[in-house]
This record gives structure tokens, C-alpha cells and sequence, in this order.
């Protein structure tokens, strides 16, 4: 793939914080490009909600440009409601990049741990020390964006992966 | 309201088969307009899923031109992997009408089956039988076009009590 860069936007999703992140990949180097979170008001209903996410991931998405999406696969709580919940919040995670045309790859949390720390059962102070390590410019402010960035660092190890064994193939059958 | 006439979305969500329905209520009566299921394959990915089921309700939305939506609340199953495809599936369901500029208004299935059977714990044949007499245009071929049926003739006869009751209030305060 050579010098070319892929930027990766990554998201943790939330009902009432949907976590973003944006890095550049070029090669095996990372670097830091925007993150944040949108936010939706508990005082809304449930559409309207869901709406603001939307509106707001579309929005980032459109600034920003990424090349591809990456999203955390949903930790399935043992509540049920809470479970729905994130439900819904994850189908737009997955819908507004889908919608805008980027391929999207979804990851196990432990994965995105493993991909960060280099262990499956870290804990999030472990992830956030190691996504400022990784990526300098993030000043730690909001730890959805932190994770979301996490996300989007997991994509870049296996996408490279994935395209490393592509290349390699292909040259092969050449 | 006198004759003015309001057209209801009804929503049944599901991620395989999204029922639909949509009718139109003057007064005491209700009309059948039209109804469908939107499928998503599932031999897709999920974001791929998603994506279509929101297509397709935007493409319902715009050729049939509703005033209001209605969607039944889901269901919470046991299965917390279920519980969570439903949810991004309902998540779905709720975005589509809301981006489209619709109040959403939520019914749980109890509701839905008293106001349509006249009792909440009505089986599915029975919520068929009374869509079918409700609305004799409509032709039972397809379960879940049913169900979102049902839907809106709940969202229709609550919606009309809290408009009389709204129209006797303001007239009231005059």
C-alpha cells in the first residue's frame, strides 16, 4: 500500500453519548486527526434522539472525510431494556457511515483492547494511557472519545492485516 | 377536526421483515391505503441491513406521504442477542419517520392488541381477523403488514381521544 494514507473513523455508540475518533494511517504510522462525542438529551424522546445522533454523526463524517468506519461490537448487558437501548443507538452507528458510503467493520471489545494494550481484559485507564501513547495529539478529555479512538486503532492493525495478505496475494498470482 | 382526514404510518420493526402500513382517519372511519414488508437479506452485513431497511422506509414515507408515525414497542425477549438485533432494527423504524419530519408516537403491543381485539393478550390470528374487518380493503398476505396495521389503528384512536379531548379543553378556555 506504500505511503498512501486511509483515514479511519472510529465509534463507541452510546444513547446518550455516541463516542468518535478520526486517524490517519499511513502505513504503521498512526496519526491523531479529530475526535468527540455527540451528545443526545435525555429529556427528548426516543425518535428525536435518535435523530440527534444521526444528524450528528453524518455531520462528522462529512467534515472529516474518513475512508472507512470501524464500531465496537455491543457488550449485550444483562438488562434487557438496557440492551434495546444500545440497540438502537448502535443501529445508527452503523447506519450513518453505511449510509455515506464507507465500508464498516465492527470489533469485539476484547479485540480492541488486545489491539491497544496487547491484553483482553484491560481496564478503560489502561486504554486511555495507551490511546495517548499511541497518538499524541489527543488531549484526554472525554473517555467515549478515547474509546472510540481505540476502535479505530484496532481497525488500522487489521485492515493493514488484511490488506498486507492482500498485497502479498496478489503480487503471488502477478 | 371535522372531515379533515390524517394519514397514519404504522410500524411493526423487525430486521429480517420491517412491516408497514399506512391509513387514513376521518373521524370515525378508517380507511386502508396501502401496506408492505421491507426485507433485508441476511446473508448481508449487518450496516448493509440496516441500510436498506432505512431505504426502503424513506421510499414508503415519500410515496405515501403520512401525517404521523406509529411504532410498536418491542417486545423485550429473554435472548439478549435478539433483544439487541431487534433494537437496531427499532432504532431503524423510529430515525426513518423522525429524519422524514414526523411526530413518532411509541405503543406497547398490549395496547395495540386492546384496541384492535378489545383485549391485550388477543393472539395473532385474532389481530388479523379484526385488521381485515377494520379495513376491508386490505388483503391478508403478509403478517407483519398486519401487525403495523394494528399499529396504526391503535395510534388512531388514542390520537383522536387527545385531540377531542384537546378540542374540548381549548374550547373551554375561551
Amino acid at each position: 500500500m506504500g505511503d498512501r494514507s486511509i483515514r479511519v473513523l472510529g465509534l463507541d455508540p452510546g444513547l446518550r453519548n455516541m463516542g468518535w475518533g478520526v486517524i490517519d494511517v499511513s502505513g504503521n504510522r498512526l496519526t491523531h486527526v479529530a475526535d468527540g462525542v455527540v451528545h443526545s438529551d435525555d429529556r427528548d424522546d426516543l425518535a428525536r434522539r435518535l435523530v440527534t445522533l444521526y444528524d450528528g454523526l453524518q455531520d462528522v463524517i462529512r467534515t472529516w472525510t474518513p475512508d472507512e468506519a470501524a464500531v465496537e461490537e455491543t457488550f449485550v448487558n444483562k438488562n434487557p431494556v438496557s440492551t434495546l437501548k444500545l440497540g438502537q443507538a448502535r443501529g445508527i452507528a452503523l447506519l450513518a457511515p453505511a449510509r455515506e458510503g464507507l465500508p464498516v467493520s465492527e470489533y469485539p471489545p476484547n479485540l480492541v483492547k488486545k489491539s491497544v494494550v496487547g491484553a483482553g481484559h484491560a481496564d478503560k485507564t489502561q486504554v486511555q494511557a495507551m490511546v495517548r501513547m499511541l497518538l499524541p495529539g489527543f488531549q484526554l478529555s472525554k473517555a467515549d472519545a478515547a474509546d472510540a479512538l481505540a476502535v479505530a486503532i484496532c481497525h488500522a492493525h487489521h485492515s493493514q492485516t488484511r490488506r498486507l495478505v492482500g498485497g502479498i496475494m496478489a503480487g503471488a498470482a502477478r
